[in-house]
């Protein structure tokens, strides 16, 4: 790899004014860590195909490209729906349940119940 | 219901240069019906609506929100897609197959079986 | 077991008075035919063989066996069942539907994409 | 494949002592408890349901009734089934995981996970 070159100091930062403080705004909380924080990249590129892949049936429909294909893309958009749920499923027990605080823990399974029914559609 | 007013006489249309003609250009052929012709503006909808969902999921995802409620919204585009899946095979069954020639039909339902068992997730 | 006390001989059945025929009965109409009916033993032995299947879990369950092993036979019944509503849609489209009567492929079509429905878990 | 050698008498075993009487023998280990212990009557008074509606709708079979009905017996019975999955899962989740000592909570989460994409027929 190229060397970088040496890098120039960096400017000393304005001094805040002593006397004018800025109020302390709320901060504004950092977002939680999620179960998907890790691979959140991963997640946005997959959303992304899928987004395409719906794009995709669409024109085939502008096409009037036969039903079957149609409905052949459609189940790989679920599957790939499907994916994407079980990996989101899968982060959140790992670090929003078992990570969890002892007392969070079991509303956290509560909802990660809910959301498999609804999965399963039973929900 | 209010009677409508005697309308204004339609204007004649410009005549079109009988020295001019336009060649006869070779006809595309026109794409043939499909289950879905009748219901295809209905359809496009439908898809662009989904297409949406699909991006607020990414966006959900971009804004740190709640793994479950991301899972919600995907539950949601599920539904949404099977929807539309249930659409594209009761139009293919009444056009296609019932609407089919003698000859086509028994391949026809064949194809639509095997989309069903597509959508079941056990194709 | 206790032994069963000899059988005392059945009376003999009053003679049917051959001068008064009974008159023919309205014979109970045949069941019509079934698109299953040429696969039904095939389809009964698999029906049989989930009903086993069903036994089974209780059995683990009786023997506290593990959870996921308990759930995994729970998805293998549901895959066999799958199987066999597949099976029966297609006779369903094949006789039922391609088969039947002008009149009544409409509505038996309907009836067909609303089991598809159920089955989808969107009925 | 590589001839296996004479084998060697196997050692007479040690004669056990016939005046040491046989220590009581240490009793099976009772089986742990399930997530589902504290339901397991509930559970298979549903098993013993499903069982039942499995055998009715054999008899449907039987009687030739309309394969539209069958159909919907066999949607009724995988909605029951996945009803009793959902229950076993929820138990897994809050006794295994949760109550599971930490060594053992990541592999039973994975496990539930594996089962989750079998019931989503995605396994």
């Amino acid at each position: 790899m190229a060397e970088t070159p040496p890098k120039a100091p960096t400017p000393p930062k304005a001094p805040t004014h002593p006397k004018a403080p800025t109020p302390p705004k709320a901060p504004t909380p950092p977002a939680p860590p999620r179960g998907y924080t890790a691979s959140k990249d991963e997640l946005q590129k997959r959303l992304a195909r899928i987004e395409g892949q719906v794009r995709g049936v669409s024109k085939m429909v502008a096409e009037d490209r036969y039903c079957i294909d149609v409905l052949t893309q459609i189940a790989a958009i679920e599957a790939a729906l499907d994916k994407v749920a079980l990996g989101l499923l899968d982060d959140h027990a790992r670090v929003c349940v078992l990570g969890g605080e002892t007392g969070e823990r079991e509303q956290r399974t509560e909802e990660m119940m809910a959301a498999v029914g609804r999965l399963l559609r039973r929900g």
